[in-house]
């Protein structure tokens, strides 16, 4: 059964996902369609392009991935397909492509072209699912459009490496379900540079000097409950995504606050990692 | 592969969802359940009707839809079964159903009268999901219960045509995710008093002239980037499902604000269309 | 199709729900995945037991469900599989599922122990995701680990049946989309103590002296609408769980509010019920 993922902002509440999904099981009854989100930012690419680089990666190859964010054309925003590393996606070239796969080059990418398609408000429903469905029943990229070359490179903010290889400056992109702080900062930057010494990482008052491989590599279970670490401590981590977090261990915004708010971190802020 | 979708207010935290997945599953292994929406407001039959309205359309015929919101039996209430527009619709007689299909007259209904059936206070689990699979499975419709007159018949408020065709008085009937506000003057309302004239929309202290086919209608994108409109101003669309929506381009209810806080509209506000 | 469902506190907008959902496919593209809630409160065993229980039991015998709420391991909290009731979970050893089991023996627990898997940050999509699609393979138990004894066993506070047996002390455990109190009493202990008596149910200064099968119980048809009880009033029912709930009649969290917000309860507040 072919996959056919939705990442949007169409949050959960409007019409617009069922009427997406009659449309991709009308022309398509044994699609297998899985969201990834639709409670991303409106008009936010970047976040959209966390979200799905970090989700895409454990389907199947050959997967086809609609992208529901900033979709509507322009001169400035061509609809695509983009394959790359095994997985099509289909969406606007707002950026968010080149996010997602910074470090891949595409295989092949083609400007939708399709026949008799009129100016619509709901390219998705419209554009995308009907060129997802050609391509999750086998349907050739060139019967699409042409050949393109121009995908829009965006970049995210990168962390810089300042002061001698002493320290990185990064910035958070990501705050999740848990108020945890997602820096830009990739583990293998950090190993790279560290070469053994002790460091401390800095979010404005916050100084911690480990970084954990799970959450709760704070808590020293040989202690006493009341003499351990635990709910409401500050760590940080190397996250599943491979990039170096800010948690609140068994942190909920909304009760006891997590790191973003109980450190006073927001999307963009810096956060230093100086080796000593 | 039989199509059940899931209209309901149930929203995403209780248990209410997958208890309902979970007995269809159980009746009807190959069932293919899609939530079109669990976050309608609680007992608003309004907009359950505008969102499934506006979704269902895109699903093949002889799809069912269980209409999971105000679904109490009383002897106001009755249980029906309505084949409409090759679709089935499985709810209470709240007025919802004849929202849904306002221009259409019905096939077939049926009042659900089930062997053995108690007085629940989970109707969509005990009765809904029952009949449901029974025609997903391609049951008939007379087993179910007996032929019913009597839909209740609930009117959106509608717009007025006054001011001898030079007005049109209409009214926001749903704001979406974005906080674009949906009113109930439809495109050929609208094109059959407009006759080549010039015309203004009101909106409290909004006025705005011209009605886009796409969001990205107000930018001239042959002017440089800060010469256009963009991000932030308001504007008028024909939207996707055909109706007179006002929108702020880019907006967010998060950030920036959308519509609905810009202008400073709710549900039920006039929006007038004036012919000059 | 094999049933795999989730449980877990990931939210709806992250890349968590994603990846697992990828996982999944990756390894069982026949799998019938169900999202039971994703929107558990962080960390909270008691809300994923108390939707989990009542959702769980409406699954095909064979179910496989995924407990992804507090599942990191350590020396306190092994990874488990427990089969009881007909159904898999699998989950940490946090208590959770000895909640959701209260009343019932399981047949087989076993330790997850698999070859080559390292410390991780997210359990859910690196341990029991293979786990679970092994069991829904029909895979054995056996491969995954060694039989486990030392379930946690973690008690929901209990209601308390005082004065003789003239008074039920109970708690609010849970409070719904729609405002509605869910209390720890259930119908059995309630039925078992009243022994024809008249009763009064308080909770804080609100005295109710009937419970209801159904919401709109309270409603009188007979009499004219105007001379009814409907939309604003206090009701007790006893739920489609088997537990004595609180409830607004049409209650709406985010206009007229619900029983939680009008009659002042909280998550353990007390409700007592008097026989008279």
């Amino acid at each position: 059964m072919a996959i056919i993922t939705l990442t949007t902002d169409f949050g959960y509440k409007d019409h617009y996902v069922g009427a997406v999904k009659g449309a991709i099981l009308s022309s398509l009854p044994d699609a297998n369609i899985v969201d990834i989100s639709h409670n991303i930012s409106p008009f936010n690419v970047q976040e959209c392009a966390y979200i799905l680089k970090n989700a895409y990666q454990s389907f199947p190859k050959g997967s086809v991935h609609v992208v529901g964010v900033d979709s509507e054309i322009s001169p400035e925003n061509e609809h695509l397909v983009v394959w790359v590393d095994g997985h099509y996606f289909v969406g606007a070239n707002s950026g968010v492509i080149s996010l997602i796969t910074s470090e891949l080059q595409p295989e092949k990418i083609v400007e939708i072209n399709l026949p008799n398609s009129i100016q619509s408000s709901f390219p998705v429903l419209n554009i995308f699912i009907p060129v997802a469905c050609h391509i999750a029943r086998g349907g050739k990229l060139e019967v699409i459009g042409k050949p393109f070359e121009g995908l829009k490179e965006l970049r995210d903010f990168e962390p810089r490496v300042i002061n001698e290889g002493k320290t990185i400056s990064g910035n958070v992109i990501y705050i999740d379900n848990y108020g945890n702080v997602v820096t830009n900062i990739q583990k293998s930057l950090f190993e790279a540079y560290r070469n053994g010494r002790s460091f401390e990482i800095i979010a404005r008052t916050t100084k911690i000097k480990e970084v954990q491989q799970s959450y709760n590599g704070i808590i020293n279970y040989d202690l006493d409950r009341n003499q351990r670490k635990g709910p409401g401590d500050a760590l940080a981590l190397f996250n599943s995504a491979g990039y170096v977090e800010l948690a609140i261990y068994k942190s909920d915004l909304n009760s006891v606050g997590g790191a973003s708010t109980l450190l006073g971190l927001n999307y963009r802020d810096t956060v230093t990692i100086n080796f000593l």
